[in-house]
């Protein structure tokens, strides 16, 4: 935890925030500070700055906010991944967090196994903490959104169309592409960019001609199968480093 | 498992192998191939080719292997880790030998905590299986070698200036770098790569002085904390973005 993250409805009118969870915690046993110290603190898609110790005790941890300065800028690209097993979810989000991306979308797959739609983590904003904790290491505040779409066809034929528009580059992660990221989007570029990921196996024909008809633009990572937590990493690595 | 992967001992005379561990449970309960199927075989440190399954029981699968071909080009980069607590240090492993690297060091710095090299995974190349998964997933047969080094200075002033002159660049990934990757590097670069990853919390000063004294140049990777994980696959997925 490199940035203390709070909600903006935590602070009181006095700029006073009082941690009763794991942040407390995590101040007085990891970083070991004692009344008086400093932190860095972030508000969740707010500024960032630091806190003043006034208080700690076994229960709670009282800080002294004072952040200004300009938000952190929305991050330019957005994911849509075919929904992995909850134990690669977690560390997807939290990397991903890390790595900013603005929205996810978590989708159905003919090779998605349908009983990932019902685990917990999906319920309840259950995946929250996981997005927290990538914030919290990258220094970032800008929380991205997550939606759940178990069915691929109203996504990909009703939701689809209406954001494409949004964005200037619409990417397909596919093996079989022909292409690879530096000929689909030049050595460099700029803009908003959505990028589409496949399950463990890959997308089927049936899909890949979806996204193609939707105006994405598809390529390929090169002969070696990466997992997608791995793949996710590499090509949101590889985005920033072409980007403008 | 894209790939089965084989030793060369494995094999007889006849290219014939008896599997009796995790890769014929894989191939009976995940693949469920049967009798006359063929899947992808590789030698390891070899070259790629297929298996006929010519008897499977419930102890044993055997395969009639033919391979042939080029053997896959040594990784070219190869990095200096920082050694991270073991359960990061597995994903580290799996993810690189997907991503190709050809040597890793293992090594102390300030930062890493002394117990880890004390970890079973360091002893009896109890980390092979984490790098053998990750080239069965990327369906690679180069192995990476890993080294261990309990002490920072033997490392860095007696084994380092012996190995530098075998890499075009050797590069330190350092949050305090005034330059990126591509200002180090060009947009296009060629030729061999040693990188060195220090440890959460990063480099002390006199580590940082000592790789710049062995002739490391210093980048950084952005205003973002990377988990070292994180880091990993990034960095060697902009190095292959990078590379002729």
């Amino acid at each position: 935890m490199n940035l203390v993250l709070i909600d903006p409805t935590e602070l009181d009118r006095h700029g006073i925030v009082t941690l009763r969870d794991r942040r407390r915690a995590h101040l007085a046993e990891v970083l070991g500070v004692g009344v008086g110290d400093r932190v860095r603190v972030g508000v969740v898609n707010g500024p960032v700055g630091e806190g003043r110790l006034l208080a700690m005790t076994s229960e709670s941890a009282v800080l002294q906010v004072s952040v200004s300065g300009p938000l952190p800028a929305r991050p330019a690209v957005d994911l849509i991944v075919a929904l992995p097993r909850p134990l690669m979810l977690k560390r997807i989000l939290t990397q991903t967090a890390s790595l900013g991306v603005g929205h996810i979308f978590l989708i159905k797959a003919n090779r998605v196994e349908k009983s990932y739609f019902q685990s917990t983590l999906l319920q309840e904003e259950n995946w929250l903490p996981f997005l927290l904790e990538g914030l919290e290491q990258a220094m970032d505040t800008r929380l991205p959104t997550v939606t759940v779409h178990p069915r691929f066809r109203p996504f990909v034929e009703d939701l689809l169309p209406g954001i494409i528009p949004e964005y200037q580059h619409s990417l397909l992660a596919h093996p079989e592409g022909a292409a690879n990221l530096v000929t689909v989007l030049g050595s460099r570029f700029g803009g908003r960019v959505l990028l589409a990921m496949g399950p463990e196996g890959g997308w089927v024909d049936f899909e890949v001609e979806r996204f193609q008809s939707a105006g994405f633009a598809s390529f390929s990572m090169g002969p070696r199968i990466l997992r997608l937590e791995t793949a996710v990493v590499a090509l949101l690595a590889q985005l920033a480093l072409l980007r403008e």
